[in-house]
């Protein structure tokens, strides 16, 4: 079923907030059934809010609103729907509620903004919102449902997957959802990919609809099926690429790089340790950012300075002067190091050169050497990623990440990332 | 001077691809004095988007269209333009002369495919593309000025500096650049910053237009005039602003919490050390971001559990069984164990309880002891924001690097974060 969406905000129309609310609406809801035919999006203009929503209620049965419900002035959604609907903005009893038990957590007096929050047009329920102080709204309008949403990312993630999603379920029950399967690729990209496909799965059906969505760090690809029915032709198709491009599959759905490593982990019931340089804790934010990483991470060391390397790590000063950090010996002193000190099972340890500056002719700006192992043996490896420095640290922490992970299932071998050639 | 955009593509419909061309667009123009108004996204759909641009047309005096002029046959802006003004598709000579020239250099023949973005209204001419194969497309429809850009980022980016913005400037020679000022807050939220504007602030000049952009950790607030004659009454009205929340105030423009810091450790050539437990390597990582964040970051210690707390930081043991990991007596330890280890002349060290377990009574989870200072002195304070694992680790991060800058600025008083009531 065909829905159109309705942006607003300012900071939409200005470019300095690039809009990422609508994909994941889209995202969401299309795996249920309702695509996103149209998207507009406008400032915080009320007339011309008011024009659009004239039009595409008239144009679809549904449309979604973003934007607009926080508790500044600017913030014009709930008076445009009471313009649109030509009823009065009311206390809504449910919303008063909820801005009052969210002031009261906070042990907070809600002030004249966040009651304003509770003003909405007489003819509106309330959407609940399981994380901030603006509720949503939802209405009808031209036979056509409403539904507001608030633009802050996190309340539009939760209130989505909550009410929203269930409000058009119930309004729309012939809506057909398609069944998807989202594969987590590192260290290969989409050419590669549909190169793959093309020269070993020559008889791919029809049925079963490829998607790609290009992620840093992890590939996202997407398997898509209309039916049910045509579940057992989508699972061969899964084992198909498991076949050609397995290796690089890193998990489904909402895995990331490191939910994947924490829960080998807590399968094989190791303890990882770290010895970061150049990543400067990234690996560590990202390990510890999974609930329950606390049973398998000892200690992560950021060993910027040599003399920390030294110090806390135990580097011979030694091979620091003769190999430089950004050396197999170093790197993995480091990791001997980490172990050592932590007394963990299994480590990462990395050192390189981010840049901008720093570099060398013999190491130049993205040039790393990665360690990894256990006390069965350690791994090392040199890469060159010459990227920039946010992105060299996004993509040294997933390989470190992803050496990691081959280790614990089983592979030691380093697999040429992103160098994948037609076979 | 107010345009619209109508962006095309199927994949921004199904949130594949995060739109960022608009926001690219609407930056590039809007220091010109283009503002964009209006914004709609279609997928491959050429009836929709001739009414689209029918409405649009009607209702602004330049449109931009983006996406549609690929060689593929889903690419359809150049018929939608034909269709749109009653006239042919016909060979347009300089187009032609383009994609031979692109195709020569590239030792290819041009393909029917290549040679299909060669034909154009009859009524168009050409926007010439530096960059890849496909011209854009300018003409009048409604009175209307029509720019059509590629999809291609890097396309797009050099025809919007080049004939695009020369085009708009020929046409509408009287649109005029606004000034924009961005500041950066941290510890205060949107709605009570609007409350102490409208409390301390009242005679506010309406010539300085005041906007947020909501962030985590961060919020925005520009100050924006129309005219370079009211920098000095804006200047003003960031100085009124200084007074009433300027401690709140963390930088401006490209200023991320973790710049300012690392700028003022650089101006007073000091070294940081970290000592973090549940933000597990988060503020070393924000912190090892910046670059040039070497010259005075030393290292940091992510001791996840209390045997690593005890060996390498010096925790007494007596202390974690006494008090437990979150309490004054270990962070305290904790930042003086860091100093020691590293050498370096500040510190920030955090143990809390992210969740979503390992809470108690007396600790719940959201409960966080953060230490800062140096060696002239250490403080601490507890602090409780049960906001969710990833929010709590983000809101800490920024927390503990918020009291530092504070610190370093001169303050060691802990602000009411998020607290501040009407005066």
């Amino acid at each position: 079923m065909k829905i159109a969406l309705l942006l607003t905000g300012n900071e939409l129309m200005t470019g300095d907030t690039v809009d990422s609310n609508s994909s994941m609406i889209a995202q969401e809801l299309a795996s249920k059934g309702f695509d996103v035919a149209h998207k507009v999006t406008v400032g915080d203009d009320i007339d011309l809010i008011i024009a659009e929503l004239e039009k595409l209620t008239a144009m679809y049965s549904a449309v979604i609103v973003n934007g607009g419900l926080g508790p500044t002035i600017d913030d014009l959604t709930a008076e445009a729907m009471a313009k649109l609907s030509g009823t009065q903005l009311v206390e809504n009893s449910d919303a008063l509620i909820h801005v009052n038990t969210w002031c009261a957590a906070r042990n907070i007096q809600a002030n004249k903004a966040n009651l304003k929050q509770a003003l909405l047009p007489s003819c509106a329920t309330i959407i609940a919102n399981p994380v901030g102080s603006a509720v949503g709204i939802q209405l009808e309008h031209n036979n056509c449902l409403l539904l507001c949403t608030p633009g802050v990312p996190s309340e539009l993630a939760a209130m989505l997957d909550g009410e929203v999603l269930s409000s058009l379920q119930s309004h729309f029950p012939d809506a057909t959802a398609r069944l998807v399967r989202r594969l987590k690729l590192f260290g290969i990209g989409e050419s590669a990919c549909q190169q793959a496909l093309e020269d070993e799965c020559p008889n791919w059906p029809e049925e079963v609809v490829v998607g790609f969505r290009a992620g840093a760090p992890l590939l996202e690809l997407k398997l898509e099926i209309e039916d049910a029915k045509h579940l057992a032709l989508r699972d061969q198709c899964e084992q198909q690429l498991m076949d050609c491009i397995g290796e690089f599959i890193v998990g489904e759905n909402d895995d990331s790089m490191a939910s994947r490593v924490v829960a080998l982990l807590q399968q094989q019931k190791r303890q990882l340790t770290l010895a970061e340089s150049c990543t400067g804790g990234q690996v560590a934010s990202l390990i510890t950012g999974i609930a329950g990483s606390s049973e398998v991470f000892e200690a992560g060391i950021v060993s910027y300075s040599n003399a920390i390397k030294a110090k806390v790590l135990g580097v011979d000063t030694s091979l620091l002067e003769q190999h430089g950090a950004v050396s197999k010996q170093v790197v993995e002193a480091m990791a001997k190091g980490a172990l050592n000190v932590s007394g963990a099972d299994c480590v990462i340890a990395v050192s390189g050169v981010a840049g901008p500056s720093g570099g060398t002719e013999k190491r130049p700006v993205g040039t790393v050497w990665i360690a990894w192992g256990g006390h069965d043996g350690l791994h090392s490896h040199r890469f060159n990623y010459p990227v920039g420095r946010a992105f060299f640290q996004t993509m040294v922490s997933a390989l470190g990440l992803d050496l990691l992970r081959r280790y614990l299932t089983g592979s030691t071998q380093v697999p040429g990332y992103f160098q994948r050639e037609r076979r």
